[in-house]
C-alpha cells in the first residue's frame, strides 16, 4: 500500500541508532535559516499562519456538531479561529469506527506514514513557528525549535523506540521440541501486534507539540486511534498537526478519523469525561499536578502517562568559574520567562558563600552576581523580548506580585521593554531562608527563590527531599570537589531527578536532547513516565499468537 | 562482590536468544530424571519434604510476630507447617530497611544472584514437587514440572527480559553537539538503574510459583525489594522459595530482608493491606477477576500486573482426525481436573455436526467422542491420577455438584478411584443450547459445555465475544478449510486470545512454553498482562541521568 517504510527507513535506522548510543543527534535541523528550509520559508509560514486568523479551521470530513476557538496570542491580538468541536460520545464513536483498519495495518505501513506526517510537519516549522509563538508566548527563535525540529525529533524518538519494540517478537517462528528417541513436536507460530484502543492525548498550553508529540506517535505507531485534546488557549499548534496527519492517512487510503481534535472551550472543557470513557485506553497528560492527580485517580483502566509538574532546584557549593556560572544561570531563569517545566525554581546557597575563581563570595555576592547576570542578559530589549518572551497565561502575573513579599527582593521582576502589547515579565529573584516554606511550592513563571543552606549537602538533601515529594524534573549543581559531585549524584537519582553539573557554557539545565536526554523520570511526583524510553512504548500494544503442529 | 553473573552468563544469554527466536528451548530438564538431578534425588527431595511435616519452617532473621500455617494436601494430610507471620508496616519497614543496598547494586549482580537462585530452586526440583502437589493437589509428575523446571524457566525469562531492559541504556555516553564554525558543546552522561520501591508478589493456590516467579524474579532484578504473599492454602513452595532467595542473598552479602514472606491465614487475610499500602509500587497478582477488580482500583499509584481468569473455548468445525482430536481434547479437560486457567471450559460444536475422516460427526457423536476419550483416558486408576491429580479447593467439588443442573448430562464427573483419602474430581461434560446462559460464566474446574452453535463461524464468534466480555487465556480449534482458520486468527487475535489449530498429539492447549509462547495477552479481562514480554518488565525501574561539560 505505501513505500513510506522505505522512504524513511534511513532517518529511522539513524534514529535507533542514536537512541542506543546516545550521543547528539537530530533528524530535523533546528536552525530556522532559508539555506535549509527554503529562501521562502519564513515569509511562507508566516502568510499560512496569517491566513488562518479570523477564519474557521477546516479540517475534511472531522466529526462535528459545533465551533469553538478563543485563542488570544500573548503578544496582544486574538487569532479568531474557530474549530470544528464534537461531543464526548461523537469523538469516540468515530474513532472506534476508524479503529480496525489501522489496527490491522502492519507495523511498517504504521511506522512509514509517522515518519512520512513528522517530514511534512517539519517542512511546515515556520508556519508552526508562528502558531506555537503566538498560543504559548514563546518568542519566535524558540518557537521554531522547541515548537518544530525538537518537537519533530521527539516524536521520532517515540516513533523508533515504538517500532524496535513492535519488531522485537519475529511474526512467525517454528517451534520444535524434541521427543527423546520419537519424532520431535513441531509448532508453527503466528504472532501480530494488536493496539490496545482508543488513545488520548491532552497537550498543555505553553508547550503543545513539544510534549504531545511523544504519546501521539507512540500511540500512533502501535495501531491505537488517537483523540488529541489541546489546551484551550493553545489549539491551533495541535490542529495543524492533526490536519498534516489526516491528509497523509488519506493519502495512504487510511481513515482520516484515525486522529481526531478534541478542541473545546476554557470554562467547558471535555477533558474529564474523555478520561472517564470506558473506550479510552492510554491516556498521555501534560499539565499541572493537581489535574494529573485527578486523572490517574479517575481514569478507568486506561494506562496513564503523565508529565506533570514539579520544584527545580540548582545548589552551589563552589566554582572555578563565577561568572559562566552565573550567566548561565541567568539564561536558565529567563528563558521563556521561567515557564518551562524544566526551568529551575530555587537556587539553594550555603549561607558563609562558596569558594570561586574569584575568591570567596558571600550569600549576598552570589545572589547579586546572578541578578547580575539577568540584568545584562536582558539589557537590549530585543535580546531581552528573544529570551523571555511573552507570559502564556495571565495567572503568571498575579503569581509573580503575590510572590514579591515572600522574601527579600534580589531582582524585581518588570515588563520586557520594547513588547508593549504583549504579556511580559522578567525574573523575580527573592532571597529566603532554609526554614521557609515559600520555596517549597511550584510558583509557575519567572519567581525564583535563593534560599540560604548551611553548605552544599544541605543543599543537595534539600533539593532532593523537595523532588521526592513535588517532584522535580530538573536539578543542576556547581561544585568543585569530584567526592561532593558523585554524592550529589547518588542523591539526586535516588529522588528519580536527572542532575546537571557545572553548567557554564551553551548548555543550560532546562535543555534536554531527544536520543540522549530522557525527559522526566517517572520516578518521582513530576511525572510517572519517561519520554521516551521502553516502557513509555512497550504497553501501548499487545502481542497475540496462534499456533498449529506441522509435519516433522 | 560476586561472580554469579559471570557463571551463569552462558544461561543468560541462551534466554535472550530463545526469547528472541522463540524456538523451543529450555534451562531446566522437566524429566523428573535420577539420571539429571541425581540418583537420590527422588528420594532426597520426599525426605526433605516430610523432615518440614508438622514443625514450624525457619526463616533466619525474618519479622515475626506470630506465626501461621493450616495447610492440608488435597490428597489427605494437614501439612502442620506454621511459618513467621508479621504485620504489614513491620513487612513493609523491613523491606524499605533492605532497599537501598539491593537497589545500589549493578544490573549484573542482581542478574546473577537472581541466575544463581534459580539455579538452586532447580536442584531443589524434587523437595518443590512434593510441596506443590501437597498444597495445589496436582499429581506428582505435574507437580514437578510445573512447579519446578518450567516454573523456573518463565522466572529466567523474566531475568532475561529484565537485564535485556536494564542493559538497553549505556552507563554512560559522550554528547557532542556541533556549533557551527565554534567549538562543539561536549557533555559526558551516565544513567543509572533506580528500582520503584517495594513489590507485592500475590501467589494462587493452583500454581503458586508457575505464576508468582515471573513478577517475583522480574521486580527482583530490576532492584526492587519483594514481599512475597502467598494463598493460604499454598505457602510451602513460596516458603522454599523465599528460603532459597534469602540464602543465596545472605551469601552475597545482601541483607536477606530484600525478600519476604507475608505468610498469613485464611479469614485474617493481610493482602487488601498490602495492596493499599503507600509504598508498595508494584504488584503482581494471580487469581480471582473479582479480587483481581478490587486489587486493580484500590492500589494506589503501584503498577499492576494481573492474571485473573476468564473462560477458555474450544471450536469444532473440521478435523481431518477425529479421534487425534478427542484424545487431545480429552486431556486438556482432565489434566490437573481442569484447574489450569488454560484449561478449556466450553466446545462449541455445530448443531448439524461437523466433518471428519471417519465421515459426517453428528453433535451428539461429537460429545460422545469426548466423552469416550474422556473414559478411555481415565480407565486405568493410576493413569487417572496421575492425570487428574487433586482438588485444590472444596469450593470445587461444590461447583461440580451445582453445574450438573445446568445441561443435559454428557459425562458425569466422579472421584478418581485409587486415591481415596484425596479430594477428586473426573470431568463433568453437559450439552447446552447457543442462547444459554450456563456457560457464559468462569465455572473454574472439572466442568466443561458442548455448545451447539450455528457453523463453525457462529462458535468462533461466541467464543471471541466471550473472551472480550469474560476474558480468556486459550482458545483452540479444528478446522480444516485454511480461509476458516485464518478468520478464526483474526478473530481471536482481536479479542486478545492465543489460539492452538488442530493439536492431535503431545501437544495441548493448555500448555504454554516459556521462551516462546507469551502467557495471557493483557488484551482481554483475563489479565492486564503478558508473562513475559517487554512491557511486563520495562515499567519496574527508572533510567536516571546526571552530565557535565567536558573539555572538548
Amino acid at each position: 500500500m505505501t513505500g513510506l517504510f522505505e522512504r524513511h527507513q534511513v532517518t529511522l535506522q539513524a534514529a535507533l541508532d542514536a537512541a542506543a548510543k546516545r550521543d547528539y543527534w537530530s533528524a530535523y535541523p533546528e536552525v530556522p535559516s532559508g539555506k535549509i528550509y527554503g529562501e521562502t520559508a519564513r515569509d511562507d509560514g508566516l502568510a499560512t499562519y496569517e491566513a488562518r486568523l479570523g477564519k474557521s479551521f477546516d479540517l475534511p470530513g472531522h466529526p462535528a456538531e459545533s465551533s469553538v476557538g478563543a485563542e488570544v496570542s500573548p503578544y496582544g491580538p486574538s487569532l479568531g479561529i474557530t474549530y470544528p468541536a464534537a461531543s464526548v460520545d461523537m469523538l469516540v464513536a468515530a474513532s472506534r469506527v476508524a479503529a480496525r483498519q489501522w489496527g490491522s495495518a502492519t507495523p511498517e505501513v504504521r511506522t512509514g506514514i509517522c515518519l512520512e506526517i513528522l517530514a511534512r510537519l517539519n517542512a511546515r516549522s515556520f508556519e508552526m513557528a508562528n502558531a506555537v509563538m503566538h498560543t504559548t508566548g514563546q518568542a519566535f527563535a524558540m518557537a521554531f525549535q522547541a515548537g518544530g525540529p525538537h518537537a519533530q525529533d521527539r516524536g521520532l524518538e517515540a516513533v523508533a523506540y515504538a517500532y524496535a519494540e513492535m519488531s522485537r517478537t519475529p511474526t512467525e517462528a517454528i517451534w520444535t521440541k524434541p521427543q527423546g528417541k520419537s519424532e520431535p513436536i513441531i509448532l508453527e507460530k503466528h504472532w501480530r501486534i494488536m493496539p490496545r484502543g482508543v488513545a488520548l492525548v491532552i497537550g498543555c498550553n505553553t508547550f503543545p507539540t513539544w510534549n504531545s508529540y511523544p504519546g501521539l506517535f507512540a500511540s500512533l505507531a502501535t495501531g491505537n486511534t488517537i483523540i488529541v485534546k489541546p489546551h484551550p488557549a493553545a489549539i491551533l499548534p495541535l490542529a495543524i498537526t492533526v490536519e498534516v496527519i489526516r491528509q497523509v492517512l488519506m493519502e495512504e487510503g487510511f481513515a482520516a478519523d484515525t486522529v481526531l481534535l478534541a478542541a473545546d472551550a476554557t470554562g467547558s472543557e471535555i477533558t474529564k469525561n474523555l478520561v472517564q470513557h470506558p473506550s479510552i485506553s492510554i491516556i498521555d497528560y501534560t499539565g499541572s499536578n493537581s489535574f494529573g492527580s485527578w486523572v490517574r485517580a479517575n481514569a478507568r483502566d486506561a494506562d496513564v502517562y503523565t508529565e506533570e509538574a514539579g520544584v527545580n532546584s540548582i545548589v552551589i557549593g563552589a566554582t572555578d568559574n563565577f561568572a559562566g556560572m552565573c550567566s548561565n544561570i541567568a539564561f536558565s531563569l529567563a528563558l521563556y520567562s521561567g515557564q518551562m517545566c524544566t526551568a529551575p525554581q530555587n537556587i539553594f546557597v550555603p549561607q558563609d558563600g562558596i569558594g570561586t575563581d574569584e575568591g570567596h563570595k558571600s550569600f549576598d555576592e552570589v545572589a547579586a552576581g546572578i541578578a547580575a547576570a539577568v540584568d545584562e542578559l536582558l539589557a537590549d530589549p530585543a535580546r531581552a523580548a528573544g529570551v523571555c518572551g511573552a507570559i502564556a497565561n495571565p495567572a503568571t502575573l498575579a503569581r509573580i506580585a503575590t510572590a514579591r513579599s515572600l522574601g527579600r527582593i534580589v531582582r524585581d521582576s518588570a515588563p520586557v521593554e520594547g513588547l508593549s502589547q504583549a504579556r511580559t515579565a522578567t525574573p523575580l529573584i527573592l532571597a529566603v531562608e532554609a526554614n521557609e516554606e515559600s520555596y517549597a511550592e511550584e510558583r509557575f513563571g519567572p519567581i525564583t527563590f535563593i534560599v540560604a543552606v548551611d553548605d552544599v549537602t544541605d543543599g543537595v538533601n534539600r533539593a532532593a527531599e523537595l523532588a521526592e515529594r513535588k517532584g522535580a524534573i530538573t536539578a543542576a549543581l556547581y561544585e568543585t570537589g569530584e567526592a561532593r559531585i558523585l554524592a550529589a549524584a547518588d542523591r539526586f537519582a535516588a529522588a528519580g531527578v536527572n542532575l546537571s553539573v557545572n553548567l557554564t557554557g551553551g548548555i543550560y539545565v532546562n535543555q534536554s536532547a531527544a536520543f540522549s536526554d530522557f525527559h522526566v523520570t517517572g520516578a518521582n511526583p513530576a511525572g510517572n513516565a519517561s519520554l521516551t524510553d521502553t516502557a513509555f512504548v512497550a504497553n501501548r500494544f499487545r502481542v497475540v499468537m496462534w499456533r498449529r503442529p506441522i509435519a516433522a
